[in-house]
C-alpha cells in the first residue's frame, strides 16, 4: 500500500470558523456525509480521511464573495489559505478522478462563500502515469526551426469568413513575410464555410510553396477541435499533410479527449484556452492557472496560452507573468512547455516581457500587431524580431528604433 | 448555404454602454480583432458577423461584479440581457466548436464586468448531428423496472475506504432493503483501494444474489470515470457483467469523452455534475444549468444531477427546480431526461418536490436520508416510498405518517 498523498492548496472564505470550514472540505471529499453512518469506523476514517494540513488566515471580508453561503453571525467572512492532503490510495492517478477529489463538490459547500483551488502537489505516480508534453520547448523549437529567440507568430484573421483558398493565400503571404508560426483562430475549426480537410490541404500547399522560396516551412497550428473521432482523424491528416502542429480548444473538448489526442499525435499540441475566463475570473472561485496548466501538461499539451502584457482582456500583467513562469518550470517529472503570448501583442511589449521573464523561450503571437503594421505584415514581423533583439541586447526599443524603421513604425502605432 | 443561426442569450454587466459592450461581444466571437484588417471586407462582414439581436436593460449596479473590467466613468455598471446570433455556417455542429463560439473568449473581455451564458437556441442541425440520450426517462424506467413513482436510490457511503467486498456486501444489503437504484460515490472510481474490475465483479454478484431473493435487479450506476481508454473498457465491462447503468463525472472527463462513452455504451449514462459549482456559482460569470445540461444531453446523458430541495449545498430551491424543469423538457428533437435529486434528501422533501414539479419522473437519491433511518436502510427506503405515495395522493406527510411508522420515524429525524 502506498502512503503517498496528494496535497491541494485552496483559498477559502467562510462566515463560520476557518477550522470547521476546512474540516467540512476534508470530510466532503473523503469519508464524510451529512450524518454518521454504520460503515464509517474509526480505523477506516484514520486510513482514508483527507487531512487538514495547514490553515493560514488572510484578511477578513465584510460581505460574502459568493451567495448561498451560511451567513456569518458576526458579519465577518474569514479568509485563509488551506492545505488539504488526500491519500493517493483513495484516488488513483487518473486526472478526471483527481479533479473529482480535489475540486468536485467543494465549490458547492454552503459553509464556503469563496473557494478556489490554487495549487496541487502531486506524488511522482502522476508524472509516471501520464505522458506529459511530447515536444515541449525543445521539440517545438526543432520543428519550427527557431532557436535563440521567441517563435514569432500570427493568427489567421478575420476569425471567420475566409474560404479555404483565401485562408491559404493569406497563410502563404504570412509565411513569406517571415512568420515562424501561423495559427488558425479558435473560431475556425471545421465549419460548412471552412471545412477542415479543404483548409488543411489548401494551406499546407500554400505553406510548402512559400517554403520553397524562403527555405523554411512555417509551423501551422491547425485547429483540429471537433468531436473526438473527427478530431483524431484531423490529427492524422495534419501529420500526413506534412504539418508540424495541431491546435485544440482544450476546455471545450475536455481532459479525456486531449489525452487521446496526445496518444494519437506525432506533432506538438497547441493548447488554446478559450473558455478559461469562466473558471478563473472571480478571485474566490474556480481554479488558478497553475492548477489548470498542470492538468493539461500531464495530459500532453506542449504549448499553452498565457495571454500577454497589456492585453485586450481583463487579466492584469502580474497574472500573465505568473502563468508564463508556471509553463517555464519543469513539473511532475516532465519538461517545461512553451508559454504562448497573445492578445493585442505587438513590438511594444517585447522589452517588458523579456525584462520580466529573462528568457526567449516563448511563442509571441500577434494579430493586428503584425498584420496591421503600416508597411504590411512583412514589416510587422520584422518589427517584432527587432523589438526582441533590442530587448535581449539591453537596448531600449526607442533607441533601437532610430536605426530600424519597421520597429519605429510599429512603436508609433502600437505603443501604449 | 444554410442561413440557420445559433442564438445565445447572456446576462452582462459593463461600465460602458450596453450597445458597445454587446457589439464587442459580437465582434470578438465572429469577424473582429482589435484593429481593422485588410481581409475584412464589408461583404464578408455582412455574411459572417455575429448579430446583436436584442438588448434588454436590467437594474444597474454601483460596483463591478468582476475585477479587471474597464471602470465606469459615471460609477454605474449597467446590466442587461443580451441576445446574439451566429451563422451556423461559421461554426458547424460540433459541440466543442459551438462552445468556443458562444462562450470562449467572451469571459475575458475587459468591456465586461459580468458575463454569463444563460440560454442557447440551436438550429435543428444540432439535434440531427448528435446522438442525444439513448434511454432518457422511458429507457431508464424500463431498465430499473420502476413505473409510476420516482426511482428511489442511494449512494454507497462512506465515499472512500470500503474494499470491493465491503462495497458489495453493502450494495446487497441496500438492494434487499428495496432500493431501486444504487450509485457509486464520485470519489469511488478506480483507485488502488477500490479497483474498478474487482468492485464491479463483487457488486454485480451481490446484486444478482439479492435479485434472486427480491425478484428485481437494482440499477447500479457504476462509476466508470477514468482516462478515456480505461473508461471505454469499463463501459464494456459493465454491460458484460449484466449491469444496467454507467456513471461519469462529466465535467472532469469533458464533452469529447462523454460523447465517446455514449457511442460505446449500451446502457444509460448517469451524469454526475461534480465541479459544476465552479462554472455557475457566481451569478454574473459562467453558465446556466440550462446551457450546461443542453450540451451534455446532446452528447448523450440520460440522467443529470440537479441537486435537491433544502440541500446541503449553496443552491437555492428555485434554482434546483429550474434545473429539474430543464431536464423534463424535450430539447433539440431529443426526449426529456431524468433529473437526479440528491444532497441531504430524505422523506422530508418529497411533498414539496412533487408539489413544485407535478411529476414522478425523477430519481430521488438519498444518502443518510435512507441509510441513517433509525430503523435501518429498509425502513429508510420504505419511508421514501411512503412520502411519495402521500405526495401523489395529496395527503399531508404528517397525516400519512400517523399510519406509516417508517415515514413517521423519518420525519421526526429529518424534517427541517
Amino acid at each position: 500500500m502506498s502512503t503517498a498523498r496528494i496535497h491541494a492548496h485552496y483559498v477559502i472564505e467562510t462566515g463560520g470558523s476557518l477550522e470547521s470550514a476546512a474540516a467540512a472540505m476534508a470530510g466532503e471529499q473523503s469519508t464524510g456525509t451529512f450524518v454518521a453512518l454504520p460503515g464509517e469506523t474509526p480505523e477506516l476514517h484514520a486510513r482514508h480521511a483527507a487531512t487538514v494540513e495547514r490553515i493560514t488566515p488572510l484578511d477578513d471580508a465584510v460581505v460574502p464573495s459568493l451567495s448561498g453561503a451560511v451567513a456569518s453571525a458576526d458579519s465577518r467572512y474569514r479568509r485563509a489559505e488551506v492545505e488539504l492532503s488526500f491519500p493517493l490510495e483513495n484516488v488513483g492517478t487518473a486526472l478526471p478522478n483527481l479533479l473529482a477529489t480535489v475540486a468536485g463538490n467543494l465549490f458547492e459547500l454552503q459553509q464556503l462563500s469563496g473557494i478556489r483551488l490554487e495549487a496541487l502537489d502531486l506524488p511522482p505516480a502522476f508524472g509516471a502515469a501520464h505522458p506529459g508534453p511530447q515536444f515541449g520547448i525543445e521539440g517545438t523549437r526543432r520543428l519550427a526551426g527557431v532557436q535563440d529567440r521567441p517563435i514569432i507568430g500570427t493568427i489567421i484573421k478575420p476569425s471567420v469568413g475566409l474560404t479555404p483558398d483565401e485562408t491559404a493565400a493569406l497563410a502563404g503571404d504570412l509565411a513569406r513575410a517571415g512568420l515562424d508560426f501561423i495559427k488558425d483562430d479558435e473560431l475556425m475549426a471545421n465549419s460548412p464555410h471552412s471545412p477542415f480537410d479543404e483548409r488543411l490541404s489548401a494551406v499546407m500547399h500554400s505553406l510548402q510553396d512559400a517554403a520553397d522560396d524562403t527555405g523554411a516551412l512555417a509551423m501551422y497550428a491547425v485547429n483540429v477541435t471537433d468531436e473526438l473521432d473527427e478530431m483524431l482523424r484531423h490529427v492524422d491528416a495534419v501529420a500526413e499533410a506534412g504539418g508540424t502542429c495541431v491546435m485544440v480548444s482544450v476546455n471545450a473538448v475536455g481532459l479525456g479527449a486531449l489525452r487521446a489526442v496526445r496518444e494519437r499525435s506525432s506533432l506538438p499540441i497547441h493548447a488554446h484556452r478559450n473558455g478559461w475566463g469562466a473558471m478563473t475570473r472571480h478571485p474566490l472561485l474556480g481554479y488558478s492557472y497553475a492548477v489548470w496548466s498542470q492538468l493539461w501538461r500531464l495530459a500532453g499539451a506542449d504549448q499553452l496560452h498565457v495571454n500577454g502584457l497589456r492585453n485586450k482582456f481583463w487579466e492584469p500583467d502580474a497574472s500573465v507573468l505568473r502563468s508564463a513562469r508556471a509553463c517555464l518550470r519543469p513539473e511532475n517529472g516532465h519538461p517545461a512547455v512553451m508559454p504562448v503570448f497573445s492578445s493585442a501583442q505587438s513590438a511594444d511589449q517585447a522589452a517588458d516581457t523579456y525584462a520580466a521573464l529573462g528568457t526567449v523561450d516563448l511563442m509571441y503571437v500577434c494579430g493586428g500587431g503584425i498584420m496591421a503594421h503600416p508597411d504590411g505584415p512583412a514589416a510587422g514581423a520584422t518589427s517584432i524580431r527587432q523589438a526582441w533583439r533590442a530587448a535581449v541586447d539591453g537596448v531600449p526599443a526607442s533607441e533601437y528604433a532610430q536605426t530600424h524603421a519597421e520597429l519605429a513604425a510599429a512603436l508609433s502605432l502600437f505603443a501604449r
